[in-house]
């Protein structure tokens, strides 16, 4: 629980910055990161050295010693339970989060405050802590991104032609459920042929055919923490053509990786990414952006894009995955999981980035 | 296209007495039913006779074509891009989703509107559509439903003594995968011995031991529609106690579905479990309501509970699922699937609901 003391501690410290009393967390990531609940109805409530989780009677025994803070089972809307200790304690400058409170829950909470009380939107303060992660925290995205690179190694060895999206995606979720994981980090992405010019295919009935590619875009959430990958293979020989577009994309990934250092801005990675694929005339076709931070969810900070000018730092995890999709044609990407260092970054995930000849 | 144009126009057909020109639809699963999207990024606009869609580029290929309205890509927050169209329209009140537009949304978009416009918080209006389903949704939800018991019926099969809680929700979903499911409609319960007690456990690594209770609660989704199913098994010959706590359970999940009727209040179906768990003086140990509607998500309106007064209606899907769980002993939940129907319900459930004994 020493952990969990110095989450709710490295809150606390930021609440008089904020100007105000005490912060409610919504966010369901956050909260598991502040008490160790993975249910899905939570509510946190940071004081001082206080921190409250309310919760429903559904979770009155596995809470139970289970999770960090003064639990409070209740019957009926936590907020309103929240409202109560907040008037009980007087805590009249009340922060939420805006991204993670709808409109709905937030009129309920003005209503329950009597006046004197002030509800105050303050964003990314649990996300910030997130951001950096712990030793302990590495420890489980490796174990998960381990799992994960293992489940797309035992599949890879069995597609055939012929296979179909939808059974490659099972097998895939599968393998990772056999290794550890919980389950899939988001939908698994298999994509053949020219759906791999979607960057969101979801797997359908279709089969691999001979000359083409097949994208996988996997992850596991393993003990709550994800990670992210994608990898290439093609069916037969790859056409000239193909093997240009797969060493373009991949000489972004890399130059991307090169990039990645505490202290850069993510703005740079995304930037050094895009450069290779204007020179090779693919800017055009690289529609999303580079990365994303992951950790307790598949997407949080920082994200790796155009504009975005926060700096890297020592103990982030992030994403690189430039692609390049040609509609009607195909799309090629390339993503690994890495871990931000000083001086660079480690390449968390393991798998082979050559582009694997199925028959 | 015909069933979307029908439900745009059962939308377009409420402004006028909420009093409200346009509705902005937030909620992933209502932007589904309104337009075929499957993706995580989407933003729709009903307005009179016009439902705009707005998406960002990953999806500009996939939704070509395939989704109903006029679909906008965008370079920025959807937001913006719908605060334009309802300035350039002239569309001055706006309905929006409370529970479904958080408090930055909301406040991004009433800064983008000029004075004049006004933003109105209404609630329900496409679940009210979606709570009754259509003849296809029907043959939909079958499907899901099905291949749901078919995966459960598999793996029974394969549960040997000592099996682990987290291998059988991986072969579970594994099942359901191979039988044509995008995924399970929810993280897979699977609990033994006193585990059972947690409504909402997390398959662990526990090993399924002799004179213990399996609990299994699983849904598919299976195109885009769910199901849900709770079914108890038993290793070995369960004790004189074991027995009567299933007993009990099953008459009140039997009086349940008999409650059910077009016409009839949800209450009165909640009461109607809980009435027989009290004469087995149960009633304390029944912690949650009794069911909830389901469709494209796994929870959806009516909420079958004590307080819940909505009045059933023929096409209603709903589950019916009472429970009695006693910490340190264990737990038993028995839910089925079940259409509304003018006189009854149609269980659609297929397993049955004989107390298995594995060996």
């Amino acid at each position: 629980m020493i952990e969990f003391e110095q989450r709710s501690q490295g809150v606390a410290a930021t609440l008089a910055g904020h100007k105000i009393d005490a912060l409610l967390v919504t966010s369901p990531a956050n909260i598991r990161y502040l008490t160790g609940y993975t249910g899905s109805n939570g509510l946190v409530l940071v004081a001082g050295s206080f921190l409250y989780f309310f919760t429903d009677p559904r979770y009155a025994t596995e809470t139970k010693g289970n999770i960090y803070g003064k639990v409070q089972v209740c019957k009926g809307p936590l907020i309103d339970f929240a409202a109560r200790v907040l008037k009980s304690k007087r805590l009249k400058r009340i922060g939420f989060e805006p991204g993670h409170m709808n409109v709905e829950q937030h009129e309920k909470l003005r209503k329950a405050l009597p006046a004197g009380f002030a509800l105050k939107a303050i964003a990314g303060v649990v996300e910030a802590l997130r951001s950096i992660k712990s030793a302990s925290e590495i420890v489980k995205i490796r174990a998960s991104v381990q799992a994960n690179s293992e489940a797309y190694f035992r599949t890879l060895k069995r597609i055939r032609l012929g296979a179909r999206e939808r059974d490659v995606a099972a097998e895939l979720d599968f393998q990772m459920r056999v290794l550890g994981a919980e389950k899939p980090a988001f939908d698994t992405i298999v994509a053949t042929g020219e759906r791999t010019a979607l960057p969101h295919a979801h797997p359908t009935g279709r089969r691999l055919e001979d000359n083409e590619f097949l994208l996988v875009d996997m992850g596991a959430t393993l003990d709550g923490y994800t990670s992210d990958m994608t990898r290439m293979s093609y069916m037969g020989v790859p056409s000239k053509r193909n093997r240009a577009l797969y060493k373009a994309v991949l000489e972004a990934q890399l130059a991307g990786l090169d990039a990645v250092r505490a202290g850069v801005p993510a703005s740079r990675v995304d930037a050094a990414c895009r450069e290779v694929l204007k020179r090779h005339e693919l800017d055009h076709a690289f529609v999303h952006s580079t990365g994303h931070g992951l950790g307790l969810e598949i997407h949080e900070g920082p994200r790796i894009a155009r504009k975005e000018q926060t700096k890297l730092q020592a103990g982030m995890v992030i994403t690189i995955e430039p692609g390049a999709y040609i509609e009607g044609l195909g799309g090629v990407r390339i993503e690994d999981t890495v871990l931000v260092t000083e001086r660079g970054c480690e390449v968390l995930t393991p798998t082979s980035k050559e582009l694997i000849q199925l028959s």
